[in-house]
């Protein structure tokens, strides 16, 4: 079969930060989907979002907050009517909580919470959006956001074999238990989807000045989100099940 | 310092099971610490363990239902009661939950609960204990089972670079999620407890005929766990931070 354009594309948390970013630089790409699905759980307090949406066409919004299994299946719904019959190329999750959670710090309630948004939700926004994805997928061959993929928007913090020496000094144990788990989740999906003809990875950003990543991180969102999409952009088959920074290098899980 | 004689051992879930031999075998070996303490949520329950504390001593059984914060403040009253001022050398984080949950059948309930009692639970049983394990660090030198340590007990199904392939199978998404997540908790603590002198690892302990692995399982209980005391013995400053299997074989994360 060949390689199919691709027409659609979903991203989550695209109010600020680098799912906003993502959106605004697909929306001026020339190697952009017709269709840019921009979902932020509250899009009407994102003016950055509201005023990209007026000088852009094919930029829908839709309202999804991901921890709400009401508002996944609402979204999915919405979705299905913007997308019709070509269904849904690539699925992005990347919306996130994080904050600091030390030995001395962390809580149960901390840890319960961030499991729920960072691993819990893509999981079950994933299985909400198979139907769409896999009616994409059935349209062309290879892998690839061409075809259909889900990204997951993991974190080096999330690496169970680079948490240690120096590198383990963010030790934040709420947030790095979720992005270990949601690599799991990754490979968990990356084999049940693999014979729909689905790919599915984990995508580290680098450390990204944002809300999350704050004021003395290394990159800006411009930087991240321009490597992030050269990624997306060569993702195949050898891509499948990897865990994968803004540069492409392979990381350790 | 000189290697110190270990004094005392507390195992979670010893009502039956893994941890209801290893309790067992402990009793009856040779290397024995003089205080073994066997805890589980409903000791009444467990014939097996009423029985053995019957004959032999030493043996002092515990109330504990690990996913309780007011059982967790406790069970670690008493335990500072029965072991004084020699502190704790080792808390096996035993007791776990599992229930296949596959892709169809997965909910984020059973995600929640699983990470609940089978990553966030040790992750506080450990915290509660780290001042008798201190305790006992203080006593001597070297790492191990004789000085302090804490053996989370996890699963190669928490391997997320070994779930792929013909091994991604048993894709229980609630299961491996919450050991992934385990192991990282193991990385973590390994980092903040290094500096006073307690061990932390990750433990497989095989595939075993319990109520858990179930009856195709490859081990007795008795095999899997003659296996892992000779781990533990042996256990020394090398294997902090590491995921080890019941042969002392050592697994990717
Ligand atoms: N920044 C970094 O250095 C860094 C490094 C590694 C990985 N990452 C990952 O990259 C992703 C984006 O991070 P970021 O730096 O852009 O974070 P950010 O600036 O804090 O933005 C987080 C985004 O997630 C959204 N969000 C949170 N909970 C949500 C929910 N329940 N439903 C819908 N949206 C929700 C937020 O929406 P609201 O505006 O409504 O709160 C916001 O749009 C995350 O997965 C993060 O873990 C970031
Ligand atoms: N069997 C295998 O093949 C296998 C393989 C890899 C890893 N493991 C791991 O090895 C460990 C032991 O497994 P197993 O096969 O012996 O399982 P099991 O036969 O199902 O026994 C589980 C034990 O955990 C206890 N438990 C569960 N929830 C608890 C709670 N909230 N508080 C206190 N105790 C609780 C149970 O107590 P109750 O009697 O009160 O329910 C029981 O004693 C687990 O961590 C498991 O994940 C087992």
């Amino acid at each position: 079969m060949s390689q199919g354009v691709w027409r659609s594309v979903l991203m989550t948390g695209s109010s600020r930060g680098i799912g906003l970013q993502l959106v605004t630089q697909l929306a001026n790409s020339s190697n952009r989907p017709a269709t840019i699905i921009a979902t932020a759980r509250n899009p009407a307090a994102s003016t950055a979002l509201q005023e990209l949406s007026k000088t852009h066409s094919g930029l829908h919004i839709v309202t999804f907050d991901v921890s709400s299994e009401q508002s996944i299946s609402s979204a999915s719904e919405q979705v299905q009517s913007i997308v019709g019959n070509s269904g849904l190329n690539c699925l992005i999750n990347n919306a996130a909580i994080g904050f600091s959670t030390n030995i001395s710090t962390v809580t149960p309630e901390a840890m319960m919470t961030m499991f729920q948004v960072n691993t819990v939700a893509p999981l079950f926004v994933t299985k909400a959006f198979m139907p769409l994805l896999e009616t994409a997928a059935a349209r062309s061959g290879g892998m690839g956001i061409h075809r259909a993929a889900v990204i997951n928007m993991s974190s080096v913090l999330g690496s169970i074999t680079l948490n240690c020496g120096d590198a383990a000094k963010f030790r934040s144990y709420a947030y790095c238990t979720s992005k270990a788990a949601l690599n799991m989740v990754t490979r968990c999906l990356a084999a049940d989807l693999e014979s729909s003809g689905i790919l599915c990875m984990s995508l580290h950003p680098g450390w990204v000045r944002t809300d999350m990543g704050g004021p003395h991180a290394d990159l800006t969102v411009e930087q991240s989100v321009s490597g992030i999409l050269s990624v997306l952009f060569s993702l195949s088959e050898r891509d499948h099940g990897e865990f994968l920074d803004y540069h492409g290098q392979k990381l350790q899980w």
